[in-house]
Order: structure tokens, then sequence, then C-alpha cells
């Protein structure tokens, strides 16, 4: 294939990139035993071989089936193994069931990512067309998801032991530094009026930059009631006003299926929060320590997001009001990116990314216009649009260059596991 | 209270209008027995005698309770047995045990509502303040919408009943009048831009005429896409196609939850569906007959008729879209009534109205400055702004005077026991 | 056909008690409403309506279907409809959808009735062959059966209604009646030895008296050990007193699945007790009352009662301890009937009948030579001969002439809504 | 402590015991890797390392922590971790997660048992008191029963996993080997009378030999009817005649809870039967191979066993028969032990050992004048005495030495994962 100079250096960049993000995804696996690696606590939170797996699985089954005229998959029976859920390519192995594959071992997935990322670079090193490399930009943004992903299921299944085993070890002297008081909570009125929402790249993105999931696309107009946005995310300390107000006991508060989950889960303050000697602590990648009332707080569903703020005389921003205060704040694509931490830390204001994930009131469903991508490939997003709530920003355990403005995460609204927050918002009565 | 003439006059249409929407109620009982009127066949389908006696007690607890200084519950017990889920009065009693209240009797119920009404007559008979009145309306408006859940509750309980009970007989003659080819479905276009969506009354409507919900409410702007909408519901014939064309079992044209759902639940077909001697019959308020394939199809969840669309080369609309081409057809308050039926029928085009509900691909969501009115009434409608899908228009079960063009219907995606079905839509390239 | 004298008086004795057993079933729902007839509170008790219904099909199903060459189904669909669970009868109706049948009414299962007894009368007025004579016979103590089931369901029924609807008014005075003090426990030492259990009856006995079903049969040695029988049953007071010593509260004297059982279900006292203004009271047919002290404890579980035995320093009996000692007592079959009562009473000991039914340690499991009866009628007792424990005696619901020492009756271990009480068992040292 | 020379003698045959004992445990994991051992497919199935852990667990609690004064447990926080059931030493850890305990790892689990078989030793060089070996004694029963479980659990836990990986590889030459033809099945007669059932053993037995579990005490008389016993297991190629009748369609061969359970789960076939190339092949500890008509049927359960007799015109034997049979045939204690296999073979009848469980129609309840252990060891077997089905025998994966006549294995009546076959028995009219 003949393809021009700049179009050669940005196949190269995807190369490096490539090399980049998966060494990422093996990195976090460093410190984890097999035994580890092959935990499930619950059929939402997958192992994390099975992440190192699936991540493989995506290239192999979207990429090299497709590039490669000699296509031999590395192991036939894998293929359904770790699928996760597109029926286009066959019957997934039972999401429940992926913590009993104690074959393939941990060595064997990882000798596969080897062979695999040999195939792709063998691949990069020879001009390939536009669309083969926006599939490959795509599974790596793809690859970077389940980073953060394997982070939020390991936690989870971390918490299921008594013994509570530590992820990492805090830095030392951490602990120590002090926490600077977290300002009082303020909003930023926007005017509103004719705005636009959403993505204009092209396909999957212009390979390297610009990328945009599908769910993103098409940028549209919209119209915005004037409103007013929190200037940071609430904080621990907020929330424990809203528990110590009786704010699990008041049915008022919440939405009809927010006080059912609630009832009957026994929620009575954020995941992962415990009580002891007295006080409120809280597990993290760190282990065990007593809440910080000046961080984010996190782990909250979208129910309990939207009983706080109705509490907090306030409500939930929807996404387009949340994208469109990101923009114009100047952080719509974080310039500087946050350092990753082990759990939400206070850091400047506004806090748009790197602390938690932020509820939004809307559902989540297709732009007008949207389109899903021909092939099995084009069950990513789409089929997903029922019964979630869409999340904005990004959060502490989300890698380095996988946030922007128009991103759209999404979850069912009783979910707890992820690094997800509030941030408030309000009605500004039209003049 | 001195009042003025107009205002007089308005008490008195609303007087009349009460009179008649409570004698409407217990004229759809007139042909049951205590014993059908007791029938609960899933927790979200109620007895009949239960509506009879919540519509009653809507009453008593937020008019009669507040209007008069000498009020006194006319059974203390019952105020938590007909409770639905108001949780500001107090503990309901548990809805999925509705049908266990043979106490008290059918008799008893009517008793409460003709002492209820008498109530309800002399304060009508002197001048009330108008949120009073605007209590009252919200009143008969919630009574209307358990006269249609009464036929869809009763209609599901009987289907329960291999005997298949019929709630009223076929009119002489009705069985043989030739019903008018389905014509081709077609797509009005519309240019879109900016548009208003939603209501303008304030309160609870001006009483008598221009009512609406506070979930319709405020009167916004929104900014529309350009869009082109069907002509008509889908027909059942055109769902054979679908259903015959393997509908039900290619995962490619389901959202996920949708696939899941239907596996679960094993549907093949529209719920009162069923084979008899090689061919579809369909249970109706009128007994068992054969499907006609020209009339509106009816009785599918959000996720068939979600499939449906897909599978068509269409989707479903928004919620917008459709209240927009409802208003321009000129049929955004419907002129002439449709007339009820047990079933939906073909009529003149469009059928907006009269026919079948039909599901957009809204999530059920609050307005931008929704606001929900004070006290135990607030809970009306804002509270189950989670997991639910927006239904449009009315359907042949819907009373007369509850149709308009702002009205949000609202039900969990997968229920099919309303009478709900199909309308397409299709993005128009921005020229 | 040609019959022997005594053999027709045989018959016509029968015939007389056809004619009562029936009347007794119609006169325990006389003051009850269609409503209350069609009740169903759990898939375990069945409505009235359906108790009447199924008790008719027995006949007509059974014997009429039998005995009458030109026999036609009153209601062919009925067939299904009021079949309990004999599968060589075909696809019986689902239980847990019994309280669905608002047709037929209750009036129209009364008038099937009436008619099936008209035939059946008609058909004793000829000589008939002893096979189908004892297939009426078994019908009526079917019928004796569901006499005391219809009463210990609607109880459950009534229960699950918050207004707690009375069966019957207390009779005036009964109240003020002194009950006598409960004499101390006591233990009746037996020597054991070589013994005989069962019933000798041939075929379903003959026919009108020696009456016995086939899971008594057939009488067979057994051998047993010495042992000791309490007195008389368990009083409230004596249960209540391991109520308040923690009984609920400590693992170690429940079995592994009466403990889970417990703990799920959150049980804290027998089933029909509450507390008001701190005291014990319980819902009874005759309405609410406070808990009585001297009567025997009832609406226990088999894993309460071998709990509460094992914290009296005692054991449940074995079936054939307690038929050895019912015999043996002189009571084994009841010579004077107890008067029946809407709920247990203290009558003179040892109350091996007419209070409440007594858990066995005794799995319910066939008798060495078991033979279930050819053809459908053979599902009676054999096919629920897993899972279930064996109660002995007689309750204050058990119709006059439905005792026998020989009588094992069997409800799965955690069935609470029966008459079920707790007769205590010692072992005795051998010499 | 100051003890004769017999005892002595005993106590050193104990302490070689005890090391043998331990050292086949580990043997069984040795082709086992750390991810293998963390699998937990259901449950009732216990990951391998959690076995590893539990048994040596039983040694720290029940004898270590009794016999020296200066005990400390090897890590508290495992005291509740691998505590399976004992309510008595407080509250264990779920069962259903002990799939989710990646910490400790199996390397800290295997130190762990080194650790705690060097504390053992040192105790048993020195004399100990009688009470104290006993307890010893019983956790190496108590250890052989998880070598066996260890086998059924990790069977399923691989069956889980559709690259059904091998536990070990088949001996070269054994597929070849000519298996026997069965010979038909015939039935040996039992006069039946007066006799003894259970074992005589005082306490916990005498330590090295004649050890009895508590639940096979006392010795006790009963009556045995006449009754004949089949002379062999039923065989694959017989239960595969009853499939092919039909025997999973007709539900009169069934109990009414075992057409429950085989309609709820879809049984078609033995547990791990599967079909390929038309015929039925079989997952073993070998792999997958196809059926062998001649071996044993395997891995059914109560229900298939009950309704396997019923078909063939026969039914389960009693516990009591089947050990009076076995005690007459003279293999009461195997003389010579089978060889075990990764499945059951057939060898010389009458196989009443080392083939396959043998499913009774007794159900698993207290001897007369059973009595429990003081102390939380006595919640070993009693409290399981109920909801359970008898099995007499042992199995392929039974461990040498801990066999005999008078054993109790007891599982629920659906349970098909243990190594469970059929025997059959029959009534002899009695002369």
């Amino acid at each position: 294939m003949n393809i021009g100079n700049s179009q050669w250096l940005a196949q190269e960049t995807l190369r490096t990139h490539f090399a980049t993000v998966r060494r990422q995804t093996l990195a976090l696996t460093a410190g984890l035993s097999a035994e580890d690696c092959l935990l499930q606590s619950m059929p939402e939170a997958s192992p994390v071989k099975w992440h190192l797996a699936h991540t493989t699985w995506f290239f192999e089954t979207f990429v090299l089936a497709r590039a490669r005229a000699d296509f031999r998959p590395y192991d036939e029976s894998w293929r359904a193994l770790f699928n996760s859920y597109y029926l286009g390519i066959g019957e997934p192995h039972a999401r429940a069931q992926r913590g009993l594959l104690s074959r393939p071992s941990l060595q064997e997935v990882r000798t596969w990512r080897m062979h695999t990322d040999s195939l792709m670079q063998a691949l990069l090193s020879t001009p390939q067309a536009p669309d083969l490399l926006e599939l490959i930009a795509l599974g790596l943004q793809h690859e970077q998801q389940h980073q953060e992903l394997l982070l939020t299921d390991l936690k989870h299944h971390f918490w299921c032991n008594p013994l509570r085993p530590v992820y990492h070890a805090p830095p030392v002297g951490q602990a120590t530094a002090p926490v600077p008081p977290t300002p009082p909570l303020q909003f930023a009125e926007q005017a509103g009026g004719l705005a636009e929402l959403g993505h204009s790249g092209a396909g999957f993105g212009s390979v390297n930059e610009g990328f945009a999931f599908d769910n993103e696309r098409p940028l549209h107009r919209i119209w915005l009631q004037p409103f007013a946005l929190a200037t940071r995310p609430v904080s621990n300390g907020e929330y424990l006003a809203f528990m110590r107000d009786g704010g699990y006991r008041r049915a008022a508060l919440w939405l009809s299926d927010g006080w059912e989950a609630q009832q009957r889960a026994g929620w009575q303050a954020p995941l992962y929060w415990f009580r002891r000697d007295g006080q409120w602590w809280q597990f993290t990648l760190e282990g065990e320590r007593p809440v910080r009332m000046e961080e984010p707080v996190c782990h909250v569903s979208h129910y309990e997001a939207d009983a706080y703020a109705r509490w907090a005389g306030a409500r939930l921003p929807t996404e387009a009001e949340w994208e469109h205060a990101a923009l114009e704040s100047g952080t719509g694509v974080p310039a500087v990116e946050a350092t990753r931490h082990p759990a939400p830390v206070r850091e400047g204001d506004p806090q748009f990314f790197g602390a938690v994930w932020q509820w939004t009131q809307s559902a989540y469903l297709p732009y007008p216009g949207f389109r899903t991508s021909p092939g099995a490939v084009g069950e990513y997003n789409g089929k997903f649009m029922s019964g979630q709530m869409v999340l904005r920003g990004s959060s502490c355990a989300t890698p380095t260059g996988h946030a922007r403005a128009s991103y759209r995460n999404f979850f069912a609204p009783g979910a707890r596991w992820q690094f997800s927050g509030i941030r408030l918002a309000r009605d500004v009565p039209v003049g």
C-alpha cells in the first residue's frame, strides 16, 4: 500500500502508542499473584487475567483476523472464552464464570499477549489502510478502558477477602502530608442557549488524535436552559453530613427505584466505607484508612448521588450541561494530566477530570444521528443504550490520555464499584 | 370565600366533571363479579376493587383531609391499605398483596365511594380555594389514569385463567365488518430547528381546562434535528413479517437488556398472542379471536418496539419529535375523540391518539426546570424518573378527555401489558 | 350386581357417610363471602373455593368416570383446573395460580357439588363393586383432609390481611372461662422390644370401618428401644421460656437447615404470634387474643420443635414410638372425639388427639412392603416420600372420625401454617 | 503422663498414620497450579486450597488449642476463614466466598500445613491422654473425607471450564485393556429378622482401630423384613436403557420433589455425560472419553436412583438392609482394598466398596440413643440430620482405610457431584 508521509508518521505514532498502552496494562498487574488474577467477586467484575486475555482477544479478533490472509487464532477455543459480549463473533463464555478459568494459566495468557504484540508490531511495520488503523486505535482505547476496569474490579475482589489485601503500599510520608481544606462549594452560572454537543470525529477518529467513540458522535446542536454547575465535586465531609441528617432513612429524598435498591441492599454509606472504633474508615487500593473528609466522595451509586443532590437543594447536571461547562472552563481536553492515585484526592478545582467520574441525570441514549459501526465491532456501545446513566469526566484510575470532554461513560444506576462521585447543578431562573 | 362569577362557573364545571368521571369508573366494573374484582395476577397489576378504593382514597387523603376541619377518615385502617406509594402518608400495604384483601368487600368499597362522593359534592357546593380545586382536578386525572389501568390490569388477570373470561361481548355484526386494508407505511419529514416542548400550565392547570401533570412542565425550548415520522402505527401484519424473518432470534437487532429479557421470558410474539390450529390468535377484552393483520400491533415492550424498528431500518422517535409532529399535524389536542374500543382498531391516520400508546426512545426524565408539588402529592410523578421509557399518544382504553400532545406516559422497558405499540421514525440528512 | 346383605348394609352406611361428609365441607364455608373463598396467600395454601372444587373433582375423576359408561365431565376444562397433582390425569393448573380463578364462580362450584352429589347418591343406590366403594371411602377421607386444609389455609389467607378478619366469633363467655393450670410435664416409660407398626387394612380398608391410607400399610414388625414419652404436648408457656432463654439466637440448639431457615425468615416466635403493648398475642380463627400460656403451643415448624426439644434436654419421638405409646394408652382410636375448637385447648391428658399435630423425628418414608395403588390415584401418597417429616395425632381442626393411631400426616420441616405442635420423648438407658 | 506399653504402641501407630494421611492429601494436589487450587464452581464445592487449609485448621483448633498451654494460632484471622460450619468456634467465612481468597496464597497454606504437622509430631512424641488421641484420630478421618471431597469438588470445577482440564493422564495402554462384560443382574435373598445395626465403638473409637463416627453409634437392634439385594451396582448400559425408555420424561417414575428438580434443572443424563458425534461421552478426572457401558453408573442423584429403581421394578435398599448384606457377604470391612481409580471400574462383585457410593432409601437420621460429642466438635455430624439421604459403601475416590460397613455418608437428594451410584433391592414375600 502506498501512503503519504504524514500518514506514515501517524502510523508510526500509533505503533509507539500501541507498545506503550500494552505495556501499561501489564505493569498494572506487576505485584499480583496468579491467584489474585483469577478472582471474580461478582458477575460484573472480571478477573484480572480475563482483562489481560480479553484485550488481546480484541486485537486478534478485530484486527489480525481481518488483516492477515493466513490468519489462525492462537488457540481456537479461546475465541469464546475471552469474548465479552460480541454475539456476532459467537456465543461468549458466561460472564459469571470467568473466575472458573484456571486454564489457560496467567503465564499462558501473558505469552499470548507477547505473541499477539509481535504480530501487531509486524503489521504496523508496513503501511496499513486507514480503517484498519482506526480499529487499532479503537483497540487501544478499549484497552485503556479495561485498565481502569482492572483496577475497579480488583478493588472489589480484594474487598471480599476479610484480610483486605493491599494492592500497593502508600508512599512513605504521604499519610502525613497535610491535605488542604475543602473550599466552600460554589456554583458557576452558564447562560445556556444554542450549543453543540458531542464529537465531530469521522469514523473512529483520525487514528491518533481526535479519537472519539461512536457514542460521542455526531456533533449536534442542542438548546441549553441557563444553569449553574458546582465548582468542585462533593466531598466526603459533605456526604457525611447528608448521612448524619438521615439521608439514608428519608424516602422523600430518593427516586423510587433508588429507595428500593437501598432498602434491599441495606446501604448506609458509600461502598468500601466501614465503621471502626466509632469512626468511618474506607478500603482503598492502598489498604484501609480513615475517611479523609476533604477528598471527593467516591463509590456512590446514581441513586445516592441523586438523593444527595435533592437533600442539598440542588440536582445532578445533564450530560450536556456538564460537557458545556467543562469546555467553557478550558479543561475540555485536560491540558495537564492529573497524577494518578489509588484513590481520589483533592487537587486544584474544578476537578472535571482525574478525581471521580460524575453521575449525570442523563440516561445513556443515542445522540441524534447516531450510527453503529458495521460488523460485530458495532456491538461496542450501541446495544447498551438502555437502563444506564451517563457519567462524565474521568477518575483517579483513568489512564493518561483517555479523558476528554465528550467522553460518555455509563453504568446502571445502582452500580457503586466504579470511582463514581457527585457534581451538583442548579437551575438558573430565566431572566 | 368570595369568588368571582367566572371562577364559580369553573367550579361548577368541575363539580359536574367530578360526577361524570366517578360514574365512568363504576360503569367499567358493571359486568364484573366481586371475585373478578379481587384478582391480582402480578404485583404490577392491581385488583379492580383496589382501583375503586384507591381512587376514593385519593380524594379522601388529598382533598377532604385538607378541606374539612372536622375530617375523620371513613376507616382509619384503610388509609394504609389503599395508599399506592405515597411514603409521605405512611407505609403503604404491600403492592404484591393487594389481591389478598377480601375485606373490605366490593360492596363496602362501593359504599365508601358513594359516601366520599357525597362529601365531595357538598364541598364543591360552596366556593373553594383555587389550589384545592386544582387538587380535585388532579384527582380526576388520576382517576382517569386508573380507568385505563383497571382495564389493562383486568385483561392480564383474565388472561391467567385458562377459561379466558370475556370482559364484554363483541357487538353483533362487528366481526363481519370489513376492515379497510392498511395503507403503505410512509414517513412525513419535519424540518426541525428551535422548538418548544411541554406544557405551560401553571400549578395543576387552570382546573378544568388546560390541565397538565407536573412532569409535562415547564414549557421549554429544545433544538430538533430534521427527522421523519411514520404516518401511522406499525400493524400486526408488519410485525408478523418481523417475527417470520427471525426477529426474535437475531441478537443483532436487540438492545442488550432486551435480548436478555426476551431470552429469559421466552417471548416469541406480542403478549396475548397464541397459536391455535396453525395461526396466530389474540386474547382481547372481547375474548379470543384471530389476529387481524390491519390493526395496530399492541402489547409489545419497548425492547420489542426498538428491535422491530432496527429490523425495519428505522428507529423509535424521541418524545420531542413525537410531540412536535403531533402538534404540527393538528391533532395535538384530539378534536374529535376516538371511539373507545376493547382493542386497537384501524381508523383514519395518523392515529396519534386512540389506538395504541407509542414507545419513544426517550427515557422518562425531568424537563429542565421541573418542580414537584409540595407535600406527599409531590410523589405523584417525579420519583419514578428512573429506569422507565416514555410512551406518547393514547390508546383504545384511554378515557375521553384524557389525551393531549404533551402527555407523558411511562413504563419500564420490559412492560407489555399496557396497550403499547410502535410508531417509527427516521433521521433526515441535514441538507 | 348381586351382593350379600351385610355388604349392602355397609354400602348404605357409606352412602349416609357420603352425605354427611360432603355437607360438613360446605358448612365450613357458611360464613364466607365469594371474595374470601378466592384468596390464596401462598402457593402451598389453596383458596377455599378450590378446595370445594377439588374434592368434587376427586369423585368425578376417580369414581364417576370409572363407574358410568355414559360418563361426561361436568365441564371438560375444569378437569385440569381442579386437578391438584395427579400427572396421570394430565397437566394440572399451576398451584400458585389457583387464586386467579374468579371463574368458575363460587356459585358455579357449589352447583357442581350438588350435581355431583346427586350422581353419587344415584350410584350408591344400586349395588357397587367393592373396589369402587373403596375409592369412594378414599374420596371421603380425602375430603376430610381438605376440610382441615381449608381451615389452615384460610387462617393464613386472613392473616395476610392487616384487618385480620375473624372466621367465627368466640362463644359468649368463653373468654372468661378459667383454663385449668398446666400440670408439670412428665414422661411415661415404655419398655420397647418387638412391636408392630402400621395398619393391616387390605386395599383401601373395609370401606366404612378400618380405613387406612396406603402409606399406613402394611402392618409390620419393628424393634423398639426403651423410651419415655411426655404425657402431654408442650404448652405456650413452656415455649415462651425457650424463647426468653434465647432459643431463637443459639445456633447450637438447631439443626443446620433449621438455623438457616430461621435466620432467613426471621422467625422469633411461632407463626401467628405478634407483640402488642408489651405482650404476646396470637391470631386465631376467632380473631386476635393474648397468648394463653396453658394451651398447647401450635404453628411451629419441625425445626422449631426439634430445637425446643434439644433445649429441654429431650428429643422428638419417632413415629413408631408415638404410635406404640398411643396404642398402649388406650387412645389409639380416640374413643370419645374431642370437641373441635378454633384453636388448640387444654383438655384431659395425654392429648394424643384433638389438640395439635405432633412433629416426630421420622422422615416420611415408605414402610417395608409399601405398595401404591394402580392408576393415577396411586399418586396419592407415595410420591411425596421425600423431604418431609411425619406428624402424628390430630388437631383441633381435624374432622370427627378422621383420627387414628396409625395415621401419618406429613409436611416439609419448615412448614408452620398447620396446627402443628410438640410432644417430647427421651431415651431410657437399657437396663 | 504415664501410660502403659500397649497404649504407647497405639500412639506410635497413630503418629505414623498421621504422617501418612497428611502426606496423602498433599500428594493429591501435586499436579495442580495455584490457580487450579483456588477454583470454586458452586457453594457446595470448595477450592482445593481451602481443603488443605481447613484440614490443618481442624488440628489447630480441636487438638493444638486444647493440648498446649502456650497455644497461639498460626494466624488469628485464619480461624474464621477456614472454619467450615462450627458455629461454636465463631462465625465462619461465607461458604460461597471460599473461592475469593487469593490470600493466603497456596504456598502460605502449605507452609502452615508443615508448621502444624511439626507441632503435631512433637505432641505425639510424648504420651497424651486418650481423649486427645481420639480427637486426632477423628481429625485424620476428617482429613480422609476431605481427600475425597477435594477430588469430587475439583472434578466439578474443571467441568465448568470449556477446556475440560485433565487431572491426571490415563496410564499407557489402559484404554485398550478389555473390560469384562457385565454379568446379568441378580438378587441375593436375605431372611431378615432381628439384627444389629451400627457400631459399638466407644468414644471416637479405640484410636487407631475400630474407629467410627458418632453417627454410626450406638450399635442397636432392629427388625428386618426379608429382602433381596442386587449382587452388583447398576451399570452405565443399564442406565442408558432407562434413558432410552423415556426415563427422564415419565413423571410416574419419579418422586414429586425429584420430578420438579429434574424439570427445573433439565437433567437428561447423569452429571458429566454429554453428547458428541451421536454418542454419549463422559468427563472424568482423566479427561473426556466415551461412556463405558460395563462400568457402574455414577454421578446420579437420589432422585434419579429412585426413579431408575422404580423403572426396573425394584427399589433402593434401606441402609439397614445394605449394612446387613454387606456384613453377611464378608466384605463388611473390605479385606483387600480396592485399587483406586479416577472413575468407577468393573471389578469383582459384589462391589460394596471401591466403585460408587450407593444411595439408600433411608433419610439421614439419628440412631436410637445417638449422642453428639461435647463442645464445638459435636457439630460434626448431628446437625445435618435433616433433609439428607444416606449413601453406603465407598467409591473409587475414597482413601484406603476409610471404608467400613457401618459408614454413613449423606448428601441432599439432588446432589450429583459425588461418586454416587445405584444398588437395587426388592421385597421378598413373607413365606
